[in-house]
């Protein structure tokens, strides 16, 4: 038997005691050995519950008790989770966690520590929640140069594109209406701007080249200003935007950014809607994989971590190698990094279209009706490009990128 | 350093000599030793080809080779195959396969000499090419019981329906510009008859559900009576014709079955033309997972060879349990599995409507503009039903199943 024990009965918390109870048959048969949920950390109580018999309120409970081999951190943020994550890893017990801020700022020293204890320090649920995509690259991958990972990473931002392109409404509706449904916070923030996409991509971009990439290094714009006329557009051009998370190869160097991206048909991702997320990457020998599911909700995220604890399970004192070095990877810096732009711009065609051309060069207009506005896509051209010629006419209302 | 044989130097061999070679930096950082291809076993000579200098032609030189650790098998076919692969697990020595004939027909034995002798039986490649989904059905989809495991798993009747739809043109034009490019072989029965994707969905749903499905149980329709009316009948649905394998639990039992299927823009698959193939898996707990990719070709599918090749020498010495009981799992009995049905019926709307309606029951017309034959979708019925239906009209032209 492998005793376990759960930082934190939130959501994800209470999903894995859920899933390790109503699935413990298979589990069990598949694992060779019982997982058994010795205890479970929370502040709060739970009468009534059947977590109620193993609730503790004091870590120290769980950091010395030597029969929990497992600790499972689903508690969020950074502090205590890191502290209670390292002190667990000090005592040789392996962590699971789905907490993508504790893996983007720590990752490398949670591993090297899980390391040097002959333990493990596994975060599957940490990114596209229910999808297997952290062990997938950790060993499906592992033979390939990963020529770029990208992906849509963020359900809450995913569901309110696709709501504003299929029912016409602008983004504060549709935000209102996702956090009235649950699918949003209160403070949407940490979505909506990107940030935890991110972490997200952060954390992918550094197993996919072995090296920390900081998620303060990396460009992110979020969705906060896309509007209606931006939707239209991409329907007029047969198009959808997607907020894409994205790490690739660029020469030599590695470039990251967060960003709205128009996207085609053509697209692996183009149907990827609502509250669904998919990661595409592109290997060197396997070609284009692409992998789809629910990116959040509490079973699916739950069922990754419970998958983390039947490796662990299996890997008791033995450390599944982790290739993520402490030393950051230089990215192209934002200003060289190269993109098509769909460009609107305040004015009618007439005022615009020599001034745009003088300034972005070869251009293709885009006609979606609208007389007061003058829109195009550009040639592929870097951000700085792009930017000293958005000064010099002045009039940019929006732009969205488009991969070159 | 680790040693490792190849037998058959053929596509898949060339391909994983080729990335050992190739991606050979990167491959030794993530693995943490070397993998040294020793031995290539190959009647043929290849004069000039960098395989020369260890190229044999008698498996015992490899079945005897104590240094070798890990035997690569890309022979395809049963025999030789079997036997070399046995006596290779016999010595304990690991096998990573790519021969999906091999892996339907003896998997559980092989599985289990590796078990015995502390070796592992590795076959990522045999399903999907380079899209990963053996390991983590084993692994990331641990703590699910799976609902159903389906997908389009063979690249070269995607492409057939694929070009049919796209380009207006008949299935045979069609096969012989498929066969003319080397996406379909001479002999392209073992594809548009559904057997290949009949030996892929045997394994997978062995897998998903621990006990072996006899490939020959189960019922197989390839694709060979599609034609052009049949493909602007779909259109005309706004839906797509693809050739499924599927295993799926049908209350407590297990259904299995390969057959074309009509599907619309809300299935998760729609997309997934050309050579491409995907998988999609519902969990009870992660829900529905899509993985999609290349699912042929020599350096895709060498990767995930290599994959299994990596694994293996991470766990030389420790069995990677893999759950796959010898004794036959039985499948629902075909005539009892459910499915609505899209059929054509020669004669005149005027002609059949009634007798259609007696023999089907409830019907939902289809009208593509095809005045001599009438068009219809029926309820979710049993084959049996279906069967009985189609005997008392006598004129059906040809049927299609829609997932009930």
């Amino acid at each position: 038997m492998i005793n376990v024990s759960i930082l934190g009965y939130g959501t994800i918390g209470s999903g894995v005691f859920d899933i390790l109870d109503k699935n413990s048959h298979i589990i069990t048969k598949r694992n060779g050995e019982e997982i058994h949920v010795k205890s479970v950390l929370d502040l709060r109580d739970f009468k009534g519950d059947p977590v109620e018999s193993v609730l503790v309120h004091d870590f120290s409970e769980i950091e010395n008790d030597d029969e929990v081999q497992i600790v499972v951190e689903t508690m969020g943020g950074l502090h205590p989770a890191y502290d209670f994550v390292k002190a667990c890893l000090e005592k040789g017990k392996s962590v699971c966690t789905s907490n993508k801020a504790l893996v983007a700022a720590f990752g490398p020293e949670l591993l090297s520590i899980a390391e040097k204890k002959n333990c493990n320090f596994l975060f599957e649920a940490s990114v596209g929640g229910g999808i297997p995509i952290i062990r997938p690259l950790k060993t499906s991958l592992a033979p390939d140069e990963i020529l770029e990972i990208s992906g849509i990473l963020n359900g809450t931002t995913n569901y309110i594109l696709t709501e504003m392109s299929e029912k016409g409404s602008d983004f504060e509706t549709v935000l209102k209406d996702a956090q009235d449904k649950g699918y949003a916070e209160k403070d949407p923030s940490a979505d909506i701007e990107g940030y935890d996409t991110c972490r997200k991509i952060a954390i992918l971009t550094s197993l996919a080249y072995g090296r920390q990439v900081g998620f303060e290094d990396i460009y992110t714009e979020g969705i906060t200003k896309i509007t209606e006329r931006d939707i239209n557009y991409a329907k007029k051009l047969g198009a959808k935007i997607k907020i894409f998370g994205s790490g690739k190869k660029d020469g030599d160097r590695i470039s990251a950014m967060v960003a709205p991206k128009l996207i085609t048909q053509e697209h692996p991702l183009y149907s990827v809607d609502g509250v669904f997320n998919a990661i595409l990457v592109k290997g060197n020998m396997a070609g284009d994989i692409m992998f789809y599911g629910q990116g959040a909700g509490k079973h699916a995220t739950a069922s990754a971590v419970v998958s983390d604890i039947m490796e662990a399970s299996k890997h008791l004192g033995i450390n599944i190698k982790t290739i993520w070095e402490p030393e950051k990877l230089g990215l192209v810096p934002f200003e060289e990094s190269i993109s098509k732009f769909f460009v609107r711009l305040s004015g009618t065609a007439q005022d615009n279209s020599a001034k745009a051309g003088k300034a972005f060069g070869s251009l293709t207009p885009v006609d979606a009706g609208y007389s007061d506005e003058f829109a195009f896509i550009t040639e592929a051209m870097t951000e700085g490009t792009f930017r000293k010629a958005a000064e010099e006419t002045g009039n940019v209302i929006n732009k969205i990128r488009i991969d070159a």
